[in-house]
């Protein structure tokens, strides 16, 4: 079966009006986290050493680094966006794969857009395409693929935003074939990388070389017909099972945008539901973390395998701790950006409560779902049952609600007026003349004055 | 045990006089066999390519495309000359592990030499060490990672790179730990993509992102501490085995750059025993290819699995096709870059000699040797039996031989002075007070002066 070709002649063919409205509208949702996440984070540690290595190796400056006055060539601009889109844990999750899919794509033809005039229309649609491309490959060949031990965001993400930049760049079949097989050949992204900066660089890396994988198609630099699925392709090399129909079957009748969905909490989506549950207990009981016993977790087993480190040390690494998140859920009541700083990693109480977190496998929940049980030192027991944790597709963000993730994030960077426009035009994107217009909004004019 | 941190602190504590002379020759060996490979593809239709994609998006005109008058920065430069370098296949080849050393290596600090000047010790030094670390990590998973289907070049080839790069840079020991793991998150490289622009590319682009991930970790961007051993590290991920000990044992005593060797023939490896058997039978018994009724060979499995195309339509397939690569060897008497043109490989005479080759697996053979039955018209049979290739450890190309083999490369591309000039350099390579002079050498008067 040709997969390769199949997917390619699909991402050139497609047309936007054959595109239903509610798919663009849950793109416009995916393109806003995504611009507010990137800004949210523009000025952290991570992004700024990066830079610091790159900037004196960047081409002309052709595009944005969103929320900052630095501008680069649009492959460094890729990698720097999809970097700090990635750098608070925060972006969007297509839950089925957990791929982070808005970073590698959007990074890459946000850079390219600001580079060649594109209008909103032809932005989004290339958007769309690209998380199709993407999520579709890692349906694929999800789950032994992440259980293997690859970081799937940026394995799959070089997929999506080749054929993103692809179509915007109007490659032709054969074009759009190599660009694909060019995006196999960089496919990489180790698991072992979470809790260092090296997670945000995996979208980065993606966006970055997904651009370049078209960039270079373009000129007919060759490479495989069957990037994908041949012997020795992606699929057979970097998993241990491949669903080919996964890829070609029902191409342009769904969407896999339609299954995105947005993080409430800075921090990997599989302990959302214990965070979501330890809210609601502790504005239920109005209890204070001293009187607690301990608190008890049945969860997925990816809660553990991914966010079981006992005894964080940085707020990066907080992230991946289940325990801090708990803790902070119960004692600030929320787990936004602010609660995984290394001054709250590091706070006494935060330590004495995440001490008594304990968390277990429970056989047959769901990623979304979680019990918990608290025991109070006066002997009562308070338990808690998730079903859908919010922000889950069962329990979406409203567009409000993403509305004020974003002006969290903005706020302190841009002022409010620019935090308005900026929402505005990326509610509009598909209305724009110069999508590129999204990227010069996101500098704050105190920075770009001086 | 602690592979990747026991690696990172032999890069930065090795010294240069603890270097056996022999294994400063032979690294030098390698260096000229590189320039010479880069130089003489310098015009090819891949690099022009690749050329052409990039050229709008490089930064500072840091570093020289070898043999041109490009020049691009570090990273970009880095990229072109793993790419020339590679093209004709033609390059430098670790037995043991079929990796091909030098290209990630020269190419990633070359272009850091030329823009931050470096004595030619501490060059060649870098390069000895770049190749130590990519061969030992080869040796710790070959064969299965490459059975798996990795291009081992490729996903070694960029740790080589960011240790060479990260030892110039004078990264302390935790940098030099991230640098291998940031290299460990790229490794990528399918072997699907043999016989496409993107085999090349993956010298090139391990070069490219090797020396990305030294510059990003002297600025401390962090990565993991066990980016090679951790359980979702490099090694466990992208193979089936891992045995440690080859990175880790005899560090310093053994130096894997003394197991390299030359190609005397434009293709795969595999493919050598069989070229020099029928150059070896045609000089012997001066027969015409219309005289021959069948030639019949018995190899090693992977001639088979590397070079089994019966019908290549390309030069570049060409060299993917031993039963091509022997018609010419018997109708031309050799395999150079030219009998592995698109004409040669169209030409009726050769087509109809190669129709007329099968080759068979024979157990237990080495990858160096083969048994050549060749069957005449006439009803002679001659056979003939390798045992060493020309160009394997065991008959190894002298220094005359690659100086000869230098200049069937650079005629037509630079004068013969020229020419004289740079093997000059390149076998004083570690006397040079500024190793970057190599680079600027290798571009002709006639194209400078423009």
């Amino acid at each position: 079966m040709e997969v390769t070709r199949k997917l390619a002649r699909y991402v050139i063919e497609s047309r936007y009006a054959d595109i239903p409205e509610k798919v663009k509208h849950e793109a416009a949702r995916s393109f806003l986290n995504w611009v507010g996440c990137a800004v949210g984070a523009s000025r952290h540690e991570t992004v700024e050493n990066a830079l610091a290595a790159l900037s004196g190796f960047s081409g002309p400056a052709q595009a944005t680094v969103l929320g900052r006055n630095d501008r680069l060539d649009i492959m460094q601009a890729a990698l720097m966006n999809g970097i700090t889109s990635h750098t608070f844990d925060f972006d969007d999750t297509h839950l089925k794969t957990v791929i982070h899919p808005s970073g590698p794509v959007a990074s890459a033809i946000l850079a390219l857009a600001e580079h060649s005039p594109t209008n909103g229309e032809d932005f989004l649609h290339a958007f769309i395409l690209g998380v199709e491309v993407e999520c579709r490959i890692g349906n694929s060949v999800y789950p032994p693929h992440y259980d293997v031990g690859w970081h799937i965001t940026g394995t799959t993400g070089v997929f999506g935003a080749a054929a993103a930049a692809g179509r915007l760049l109007r490659l032709n079949e054969q074009q759009m074939v190599w660009a694909l097989g060019i995006a196999a050949t960089q496919s990489s992204g180790l698991r072992e990388m979470f809790g260092t900066m090296c997670k945000p660089f995996h979208p980065g890396n993606a966006a970055k070389n997904g651009l370049l994988a078209a960039l270079l198609a373009q000129k007919n630099f060759t490479s495989s017909n069957q990037g994908i699925e041949a012997k020795r392709g992606f699929a057979n090399v970097l998993s241990t099972a491949f669903r080919p129909e996964e890829i070609t079957e029902g191409l342009g009748k769904t969407f896999e945008i339609s299954l995105n969905t947005y993080k409430p909490f800075a921090c990997g989506i599989v302990e959302h539901p214990a965070i979501d549950g330890c809210i609601q207990l502790r504005n239920e009981h109005k209890f204070k973390a001293a009187e607690i016993e301990s608190i008890a977790l049945k969860s997925h087993p990816l809660v553990l395998e991914l966010t079981g480190k006992k005894t964080p040390q940085t707020g990066l690494e907080g992230k991946f701790s289940v325990y801090h998140s708990v803790a902070v859920a119960i004692i600030h009541g929320a787990a936004g950006e602010e609660e995984y700083s290394d001054e709250v990693v590091r706070n006494p109480e935060v330590i004495a409560l995440r001490d008594r977190v304990t968390a277990t496998v429970e056989p047959g929940i769901h990623e979304d779902q979680v019990h918990i049980t608290v025991k109070m030192k006066d002997g009562r027991v308070l338990e808690k049952y998730v079903e859908h944790a919010i922000g889950s597709l069962g329990n979406p963000m409203s567009d409000a609600d993403l509305e004020a993730k974003f002006r969290a994030f903005t706020k302190g960077i841009l002022t409010q007026a620019e935090t308005d426009k900026l929402i505005r035009l990326c509610w509009d994107i598909a209305k724009l003349k110069d999508a590129g217009e999204v990227a010069q909004a996101s500098v704050p004019a105190a920075i770009t004055a001086k």
